[in-house]
C-alpha cells in the first residue's frame, strides 16, 4: 500500500498478491493499518477439563446481536488458552477500565503469570472472574469457526455482573489509552 | 446484572437466563456492556450483481490473523448490504479517521442516501471505495458464517491503499469520539 499525495485523490493502490494465499506481501500494511484502527480491551478467560485458568486480553471482542444476545472474539489456535476453548462450553468475556490497565497487562503476560494474584475469583460453573471490571458476562460458546490457525468464537450470553462505571480501556497504536473528546 | 456496592467484592450475579435461547432477559445489561465498550470505527462496501453500491458503518471490524492476513466483521442478515455479500466475493473495508464522521455517519443513514455524491469511486472489482479515508483494503470473503438471523464474515485481504495519517475515529457510549491520552 503507498501513502497517496493528496486526501482528494483516490488513495494509490499496490497490486494484488500473487496468488500464494500465505504470502507475507502487505503485511507491514496490513499491520499498519490495524494498528490504526482503535479497539476496546477485554479479558477472556475459561478453564481446562482439571479446573486449570486460562486467559488472554483480546481486543477483536464484538457484539453480533443483541436478541438473542451474542458477541465473537478471535484468537489464534496456537494460544494457550485454545485447548480450554475446545474442552469447554463456556467462557467469560470481561470488559476493561482504566483501573483495569495491569489486569490487561498481567493477562497478555507470561502464561504461567496470568493467574498468579488475588486479582480473581472462581466464579460461574467454576471459571475464573476478574475482580472489578467494570462488566463481565458468562458466554456459552456456540461455533468455534477455524480458519488457517485462528479462530472465531461464537458465544451466547446467559449471565453477568456489573461493576463500578469506569473511563473504557483503550488500545491503539501499541499503547493503552481512554476514550477522548466527542467529535 | 447487578451493580456491586464495593469493587473489592466480586460483582452480584443475577440468576441464568431461563432456557429460552431468545429470551430478551437481561437484554439491558448486554447492550449497557456493549456501550460501555469502545471500538473503532470501519466502513464495509460492496455492489450487487447488478453493480448496485451498499454499504454500512460497522463497529465489529477484528483482525483475525496476519498471515495470512484476515479479518472479521459482523451484520445482521436483515441488512440492507446483506444480499450483496452473498452474490459478491468481496468487500472493501475502510478505517475511519476524524475527518470521516461525515461519511460514518451517511453510510449508517438512510440506505437510499448512502452513495449520493461524490465521496466514492468505483475501485477494484467494480466495488465502491469512499475517498479519503485513513485506509482501505480489498477483501475476499472465505467464510459467511450464520448464526440465528446474524453473520459474521471472514475475509482475506489481498491488496488496499493507505490514506493521509488522522485520529482514530472511535464509537462508545453512543457518541463518536477520538482517543484520548495515553495511560
Amino acid at each position: 500500500m503507498n501513502a497517496t499525495t493528496s486526501p482528494q485523490q483516490p488513495p494509490a493502490t499496490v497490486p494484488p498478491l500473487d496468488g500464494d494465499p500465505h504470502a507475507p506481501v502487505d503485511l507491514a500494511a496490513f499491520k499498519h493499518a490495524f494498528r490504526r484502527h482503535a479497539s476496546g480491551v477485554a479479558v477472556i478467560t475459561s478453564a481446562r477439563a482439571d479446573g486449570t485458568p486460562v486467559g488472554f486480553t483480546a481486543t477483536s471482542l464484538a457484539s453480533l446481536s443483541a436478541v438473542p444476545p451474542l458477541a465473537t472474539f478471535n484468537m489464534a489456535r496456537s494460544a494457550s488458552a485454545w485447548p480450554a476453548i475446545v474442552e469447554n462450553d463456556r467462557v467469560i468475556i470481561h470488559m476493561l477500565g482504566l483501573r483495569n490497565r495491569l489486569v490487561a497487562e498481567t493477562l497478555s503476560g507470561p502464561k504461567d503469570q496470568r493467574f498468579v494474584g488475588d486479582h480473581w475469583y472462581r466464579g460461574p460453573h467454576g471459571l475464573p472472574v476478574l475482580k472489578d471490571v467494570t462488566s463481565w458476562m458468562v458466554g456459552r460458546i456456540i461455533e468455534r469457526v477455524q480458519v488457517h490457525n485462528n479462530a472465531v468464537v461464537v458465544v451466547q450470553i446467559e449471565e453477568g455482573g456489573m461493576g463500578d462505571d469506569d473511563q473504557a480501556l483503550l488500545y491503539h497504536e501499541r499503547a493503552y489509552r481512554v476514550p477522548g473528546a466527542d467529535v
